[in-house]
């Protein structure tokens, strides 16, 4: 582990007294970038921080004179309504900035004390992250792959060429949304095993899928490729996804060119990038193949990424129902499962992505597919928790659940935590589902 | 057919004599918009409208004041380096637009003879003409659907979903490529039915796919419908497609959840967008089911899309080899099809898109999937042209194609005819294959 320095010593401390609380997501060894502004603010929303409960002004560090001639590129670019401009530079220009803000976010640091930099998060509204090109989901998880093909295809679950292709598909960007965007139930075509036909009608098994997302900082260019040795380059930073899903819709609609009307109506992204920086202590190693299994193909393979491994990110569900908003309960936790299980790393989707020519671009949205692992608590969907509804899940207070219901807020919860570093969180990526128009 | 106007009229003359010379793609009835510059002028590309063997320059038609108050805003639009801003004026703006041009390049207007207003073909580069933010490719050729299917899963070939579901897929938006740029052929995994394990290397069944986009004008906001009836007035108009597609990777890659890399490593779009007006006379009925197939559900169905019904498009496939142009040779034609013979209209698979909510946005591509008919002649790429290679084609010199070889440039053309009206043509979407790199 060689790219360990001063922003992950676990004894930093910032003079944001909220980032050294407990529990926190954002203590000065994360630093996420994301997009944001004051509520009520008129002008349009920029590129900050997270620290604490706070949300750190780049722009006004910048102007404040805080910030070194070395790191003014990317500050300035830290001035606009989206990460891209960032994210284009390349990851070494954010880790240069992410240092510099370390710097100045440190107890005892020039800017010590300078609240006006800061705006409570309570305050602010937060944004997409970056203005997305392509959206592509990939399917990364064997466990939901295996469980998903057993319920649509008892007779094929796990088709051949999973552990030879890491399967992914392109998404819809225009339906994106930042987190605490409520989705409305679609309506589309069902029918079941048993009907003559379909009807159109609003769909009846609604579902999440819990992901990790992989934004592109620099791109690649149309017919050039990013070997597998330089793809973590290109990972500019993780943040939750989740790609909303109707189940009957998809059983349908999806031979043979993949989801496409079960998937578009929604996909929510949460505020907050985590640099691969950030996350460079909770490196996991890549996932175990099974006797038997192949070993990745030459371009899916190498030293650097046996060795990198993938990251270990937790990553839960949590769910509120209007029953429980109305008692004043909070959400209760549907799942938890991590990243770490997922059978291809971020560096080979992205290599695989690219291997084709296939021009990546900065900003662009890769997601991991739902974080399903071995056992039932770790199933990153309603389709697999609950079995496609044959064992509805019981809710503290006594609701059950097949699949998502109108009212039902979703909630994406992540971080790392290891023995001897600070905890890095990822925020939430949340959205109430409206009854179908 | 109540929307013909004097712009229909086929003895209208246009002051470009070359507009009125037989065969040419763009007579005065005509005129398409696409987003170009004069070749080595360094400024930003903007819109202009195809007149003829020339290009007439809408905003020196601006600035010149021979526009009326009317149609100031759209032609304004027209100084963007993409068709986007018009595109989002909706139809009736266009429509205005292209009245407006209609009289201001005919006979005895007094623009005539100001070729300061005009560039002529052979001295300008096109673009893309829209930023596409989504590609979304449909399936909408029954015949070329069964085809494919009885190759790829002969127990099987047409899906119980495909009369009910207007099939579609996302696609890639980054590497849409204006008409003229060269292809790269892409590396995949390939295997073999009879392969133990597949291998990676350069497509060895590279296919193009002769297509018909649709460009979305109006959009929608995210959660809303479009309802059938209202659907073609988001269809803002119509151009060429080549889908460019690896069969050998399509076929190893694609299940469950669609193409992917052997689809997004280039697409061609040509740079002449047709407007639904110009389109107005080439009306042809719905696609007539067979004896027991299911009608439209309601929300694909309304009388309006009943009588419209799509368009009598002819699209055809050149085929140049290297050896051809060595010697001097032109393109010989591979095929010749209509989309006419589509299962779905336009307005359909629009609707279809918009029926979970899903948000379409102006200047999103939407496009047709490979137009064939039912006879050999008619089949929109060599896959099945050739029969998966069963039935190789044999060049007027002799040459042999199972598939695309390097150096071998494909074109697509396009036009309507039909007694009593103008010829009208949609130009060509072009491209050179060249060596895995």
């Amino acid at each position: 582990m060689t790219r360990l320095n001063e922003t992950h010593d676990p004894s930093a401390r910032s003079w944001v007294a909220s980032a050294s609380e407990p529990g926190t997501d954002f203590p000065i060894q994360n630093l996420p970038f994301g997009v944001w502004r004051r509520r009520g603010d008129a002008r349009p929303p920029t590129v900050g921080v997270a620290i604490g409960n706070q949300v750190l002004d780049v722009t006004a560090c910048l102007m404040a004179g805080l910030l070194a001639d070395g790191v003014v590129e990317p500050a300035a670019a830290c001035a606009n309504p989206s990460l891209n401009a960032l994210m284009e530079m390349g990851r070494d220009a954010a880790s240069a900035l992410r240092r510099a803000l370390f710097a100045l976010l440190k107890a005892g640091s020039d800017a010590e004390g300078r609240t006006d930099l800061l705006a409570p998060m309570d305050e602010v509204e937060t944004f997409l992250p970056a203005q997305v090109g392509d959206y592509t989901d990939f399917y990364a998880s064997v466990h939901h792959a295996t469980n998903v093909g057993s319920m649509f295809r008892p007779d094929n679950p796990l088709l051949p060429n999973y552990k030879w292709v890491p399967i992914g598909y392109h998404g819809r960007a225009s339906s994106l949304v930042p987190s605490g965007t409520p989705v409305r139930r679609p309506h589309g075509q069902l029918k079941g095993p048993h009907d003559d036909a379909p009807v159109f009608g609003p769909s009846r098994s609604l579902d999440y899928e819990c992901e990790v997302g992989f934004f592109v900082g620099a791109g690649n260019a149309l017919g050039e490729t990013i070997p597998i040795e330089r793809a973590e380059d290109h990972v500019w930073g993780l943040c939750l996804v989740n790609d909303w899903s109707a189940r009957d819709v998809q059983s349908w609609e999806y031979q043979p060119l993949g989801p496409f009307l079960a998937k578009n109506f929604g996909t929510t992204v949460a505020p907050w990038v985590v640099t691969l920086d950030a996350l460079e202590p909770f490196r996991a190693p890549r996932f175990e193949r099974a006797e038997g299994d192949p070993q990745p193909l030459p371009h899916l393979d190498s030293p650097a990424d046996r060795e990198r491994g993938g990251f270990a990110v937790t990553v839960e569900v949590w769910l509120r129902t209007e029953r429980m908003r109305a008692a004043g309960e909070g959400p209760t936790r549907v799942s938890r499962g991590s990243l770490a299980d997922m059978y291809w790393t971020p560096a080979q989707m992205l290599a695989h992505h690219a291997s084709n020519g296939c021009n990546l671009q900065p900003g662009d949205l890769l997601a991991s597919g739902t974080i399903s692992g071995p056992t039932e608590e770790s199933r990153g969907c309603m389709l697999e928790r609950t079995w496609r509804g044959a064992n509805p899940l019981t809710l503290p207070n006594g609701e059950q659940r097949k699949f998502i219901d109108d009212g039902d807020e979703v909630i994406l919860r992540g971080w790392c935590e290891r023995e001897g570093f600070a905890r890095i969180g990822f925020g939430e990526a949340a959205g109430v589902v409206l009854p179908a128009g």
